[in-house]
């Protein structure tokens, strides 16, 4: 999928909000290990072995903090922005704790639930910040159920900043963060990968750098697995660091924070709340540029990007951590400078597999309905224990989950309301300025008002790149009212690194059948009901109406029509996408609902514009084809010919 | 396959022995319905709908009759006739009730067991005479239990003969075939087909023709699905009969019985047993050539095919029950008249699939290993209750059964001792004259003896069809003392209707990565070891000694490599035969047991031929190589080139 907005464009500047415990806490850092982001089906790596398997492979990789934003559209944002920087390829996310912002909770903006969504619906796996000082042992417990419960297995383990200036012993509850590692491993023994934070220049509230450092290796004894470090000004501080920390026997990876200077003020607080001195060299550079923002982040990307060359060339680190402040410019600027922003995914399965270690482990097969809409398809089987496995018709299906809400955070558009209504037209007369928008979204050209049309109710990612081999068929026939919502050209023996249609082991054959979604008017589906018995078997369909009362099919309504598969060596076959029957019908309701919730409210009741939305939703007809010949061109685009002239059209 | 031995060989000539309940009681007849033996996977069809479906679809069929041979020896021929003949796509075979051979027992010539045996490892619709009269209900219902038990879902519900001369009425048993039906369908509802028996001249213990058609009425009435009728002579007396039927209100479908004359004896016997009369022209032809069996058999088929065709032409009949008195020439010649006897089967997968409906549900993948044992293999999951569906390794694999018998009725060669030393070799030097068999079995050149080799220990059925397009390297490599037991071709998009390699519905495509299975000495196997890495990961490799202390593989160990499989429309993908790394460590037994139990006992303890087998037996490793990479020409030649190279060997 190509992402319609790349830029840093409407990222809410959250900024570093006053109780940065994640982030004031967070850091030291060597790496380890083998395993990239989202590329095991299963069986289930943990962060731990992920790490430890970079280190033996010597691979180097990186990691992205980010803060729980403070409202429902900034969690919106930040989704978006995670679906994007999915594609450099992160290890892990790590989500910071936000004591003030009810982190344990439900709230959209919770620590948790931002956690949770990300890899649960971004498909990235996740590390969640985690304090224990003033917190009751039973609410800590909670948390720790709450984050097992939403699939999280990585922990980084916090004290806590304290509620007054100075920080106090608590007699009952926890109050060092090696208590709550303990905790941890107690009560879930390997369960959950443990991090905790190293400090390069000692922990502030430390009497010595040498006392903390007893600290910390007193939080790996007590089952930290790996170190991420405070962020540090000169690669020498950490290199030391760390060689005293192996000195007194601390063995596990130890991760560099690395904080890119991204604004003076930001700089000016995060220092001031880790009570770490900007090194002289760097106040000369920045006293000058202190008010351009432009300027002082230039110099941020340099002068990360230099101090993490200088670490990669001592031979002693790996990975690292990038405090992001929830920016993507400059940390993706130091990334791809340092060669490890990497572009091109290996991805397992064709569509994007999901963070959570029990779905990664069970869920081989998706209908292609919900391609354009994975979020959505996550939402609705969240409950779901067992997937269709391989062959889909043989589970019993676990029934769909209602979509009551379009507007989940992580399902809607982050364009505004305004914006969709540029590009989807300020005002409707007719089916046909309908059509030509679904036109236009395909060609790429602008619509009347000089607007590109980036995405439709229908499309949460743009268009896909394989849609572009039929961008031309598909301009076309939009253009004369076929509404194409979803496609996929046949293929036949592609190698598996094919940069457009590539997925799984290298070296595997992958094959497609050709397959089109639309909807279409009445008239044209009492044409293509007319002329589909000719070409049966070869082309499978399902058209149905909005309330399911029409509804025709010549395909078995229990068995799926593999439309998907590859071929590896030494494996099973694999079919990752289906056109299943069962499911269909269970999409026909959303498809049509997005009419109405996604596109006729952004006009106001009773006019014009809503009822041409609205009355295509009422009349059209919800139609799929397959291409069972996936070896000969698809026959799918005779098939469309056929029925318009079969309806009287001239084209 | 291509069976070794298609004459009409060993048969034990049995004829009509006693009490022939099934073959005098048996017969009237019209028939109905559309689905041919052994072609759906699932769902289950009742016998009762397939005539059905053929009355429908006018599609013309035929079934078979058979008797329980007297011995075990007589048994194993018949097991061996029926995979012969299920080539020609009868409907159904029918079994006789055996009343003096303990027909519901466990003998290996009782009616139920070789009922049972042929339905599940002949894999053809089975159906099974039973009779009431001078029986206990308890003995009934433990017969219908038995049945019901082994998968049979076909009964031809009989009367039976008297003990003494005359019948007698027995108050408290089952006294009519309307008895038995009642019982069936009180006990059993729907899931038996119910046949009975109609007589075209009446019953000979019926007062007239009239009583006795009201008496079928009452059969019909209490439940029975369709009717075959007792043998006649003439198409006329059966046209009649059937329209008698209907005139009183007989509608299921009335199939009639063809009896074709084969020796005057057999005719002399039934005619006395049935009470029929020959007519008078048939009995002027015969009597000059009674002596003169070849004769009176070519007499034979030329009456039946005439009267046949007349039937066929009246437009009234459809399927023709054949009493074949378990000879096969007459009635196949009769069927290759007719049109009816089909060598080209459609097979709904590469591998002969169960006539037991449960199987037939359930069953959808099977290792390569057992190809050419597939009766082995049904035996050594008879108790399954379920089968790895689909994907195979995420069912938790349930145990094979021991194969402790290598030499149970349906498992042997039918080829004596005798002839198979003088195949194999009378007196064995050195490992090369095994070579030479392996060798002369591919190529189809005579042995020093002049025999030509037509089975090995491993393959039951003589050479399948695909081995002939490796036929040359196969040979040549045998030679040199690789020897094959299991090999498939690779083959990319070939039509699911190719003579050899076709299976499945008509339009699909079907794929094989190429496979070959062997048996070398260490020599050769050191020198695979080295060179297989070169080849890695296109080439899965399992090599195991008879000891299985020498264990290698390339592949995972639980992870099967799908090397069959057919893309089809509107469907999941099949993929029906796997190389399964569990189920490899399982046939390893059976593999190298056959060089004991199949060749080695045919010498001597003591003797060097013997000791040449055994040695082979405990020296050699069982090998299996896949060529993943099915697109293109099989690199397994070159494995095996280099492999030879590797261990000095000039060739």
């Amino acid at each position: 999928m190509v992402s319609g907005t790349e830029k840093a464009d409407a990222v809410e500047r959250d900024e570093v909000h006053g109780a940065t415990n994640g982030f004031a806490s967070a850091t030291d850092g060597l790496c380890k290990t083998n395993d990239s982001l989202c590329n095991g089906v299963s069986p289930f790596v943990s962060l731990k072995n992920k790490i430890n398997n970079r280190v033996q492979s010597k691979d180097p990789w990186f990691s992205l903090e980010f803060f729980p934003p403070r409202t429902e559209k900034g969690a919106a944002n930040l989704i978006g922005r995670l679906d994007r920087m999915r594609d450099g390829n992160p290890l892990f996310i790590d989500i910071t704790w936000h004591p003030a912002g009810d982190p344990g909770g439900d709230k959209i903006t919770s620590s948790t639930k931002i956690a949770g969504t990300i890899l649960n619906y971004c498909g990235i796996d996740t590390m969640l910040h985690m304090t224990c000082c003033n917190q009751t042992r039973e609410t800590i417990m909670k948390n720790l159920e709450k984050t097992k419960s939403l699939g999280i297995r990585s922990i980084l383990a916090l004290r806590g900043d304290p509620t007054g200036d100075e920080w106090e012993m608590n007699e009952n509850g926890l109050n060092y963060s090696s208590d709550l590692v303990e905790l941890i491993r107690q009560e879930y023994e390997d369960y959950f990968s443990i991090c905790v934070a190293g400090y390069p220049k000692g922990h502030p509230d430390c009497s010595s750098y040498k006392d903390d450092l007893v600290n910390l290796k007193k939080k790996v004894d007590a089952g930290a697995d790996f170190i991420i470090t405070q962020l540090f000004f000169q690669a020498e501080e950490f290199l030391k660091f760390q060689s005293d920390c192996r000195k007194i026997g601390i063995q596990c990876p130890i991760i560099p924070g690395i904080f890119p200077i991204q604004t003076n003020r930001s700089l000016v607080q995060l220092t001031k709340l880790s009570k770490l001195e900007v090194p002289e060299d760097v106040q000369k550079i920045i006293e000058p540029i202190k008010d351009n923002d432009a300027a002082i982040r230039n110099f941020g990307i340099d002068y990360a990007t230099d101090m993490c060359r200088e670490l990669l060339n001592s031979g002693e680190v790996l990975g690292f951590h990038m405090y992001t402040l929830n920016l993507e410019t400059a940390t993706i600027s130091i990334l791809e400078n340092l060669g490890l922003w990497q572009q091109k995914i290996s991805r397992p399965l064709p569509w994007k597999i999901s963070g959570n270690h029990e779905r990664q482990a069970n869920e081989q097969v998706r209908p292609i309905f919900w391609g354009t809409r994975p979020k959505s398809y996550i939402h609705r089987t969240q409950d779901w224990d067992e997937f269709p496995n391989g062959r889909w018709g043989d589970s019993a299906n676990p029934a769909f989950g209602d979509l009551k809400d379009y507007h989940l955070f992580y399902l809607r558009s982050r364009t505004p309301k305004e914006k969709l209504r540029q590009q989807w037209g300020e005002k409707l007369e007719s089916e046909s300025d309908v059509w030509k928008v679904f036109s236009q979204f395909l060609s790429g050209d602008k619509n009347e008002k000089g607007i590109q049309i980036k995405e439709t109710p229908w499309n949460d990612d743009g268009i896909a790149k394989e849609t572009d081999t039929m961008k031309d068929f598909l301009t076309k026939y939009n253009a004369l009212g076929i509404l194409t919502i979803n496609s996929q050209p046949n293929i036949n023996a592609v190698s598996s690194t094919h940069p457009v249609f590539g997925w799984g082991d290298e070296g595997g054959y992958l094959f497609q059948k050709a397959y089109l979604e639309f909807f279409i008017k009445r008239e044209y589906a009492e044409a293509l009901k007319k002329i589909l018995p000719k070409y049966e078997p070869r082309v499978n369909y399902h058209m149905i109406n909005r309330e399911g009362n029409e509804d025709y099919t010549n395909a078995d309504r229990q068995t799926p029509n593999a439309v998907t598969w590859g071929i590896f060596a030494g494996k099973e076959i694999i079919q990752p996408t289906v056109v299943d029957p069962v499911s269909f019908i269970c999409w026909k309701d959303e498809a049509f609902g997005l009419w109405i919730e996604k596109w006729a409210k952004l006009y106001e009741p009773e006019t014009k514009s809503r009822a041409v939305i609205e009355n295509i939703c009422n009349q059209y007809y919800l139609v799929n084809l397959v291409d069972n010949d996936f070896p000969k061109d698809s026959i799918l685009w005779t098939v469309l010919d056929e029925m318009l002239k079969t309806a009287g059209v001239k084209f």
